[in-house]
């Protein structure tokens, strides 16, 4: 398996970022071809240090060819132009491939 | 669930990074009272695009206060001081509540 997992920092209307999220981006990741699982999770801080991201998506996909046909997919592009309109405040992507995974 | 997730950025000597963080770190962490698992991922990029991290180590825990009660005994307090020692390139943790996840 290996997940696509997206960062996003905190935006300046937590609100209208939630509502956009759920209503809009979301459904566009859950037509990504061959998604195992979208996680959604809200990211909290340690003791008096503010968490450093807002929010974390992890897209699971059987295989990393898998993932990068999502991502070239009519859902996957959409998807990407739909990024620059609400992640303002900035998104950090990357892949961990858990079959790689130590531990 | 929650779990506990440390992004560490990309350090300067990767094997020796990679060595201490298997032969010293992990140990420390396999210690946490109530750690329920230990999950080290490397990064990956996508397409041209560099990872943001170097690497992802995500601690499971029943609930908050279990990960709260790790990080405040003696294996949490000598990791954090050990995080200090070969994490120079910098590390962003936060919490991610997988009990209120959306999705």
């Amino acid at each position: 398996m290996v997940r696509l997992v997206a960062l996003f920092s905190q935006p300046d209307d937590p609100l209208a970022f939630d509502a956009h999220y759920r209503d809009v981006h979301a459904p566009m990741v859950r037509r990504y071809p061959k998604l195992r699982d979208l996680r959604i999770t809200k990211a909290g801080g340690l003791g008096d240090r503010p968490a450093p991201f807002y929010l974390m998506a992890e897209m699971t996909f059987d295989s990393r060819p898998d993932l990068d046909e999502a991502l070239a997919s009519d859902a996957g592009r959409e998807s990407g132009r739909d990024l620059r309109t609400f992640a303002q405040a900035g998104v950090a992507l990357f892949v961990a491939d858990d079959d790689a995974a130590d531990g």
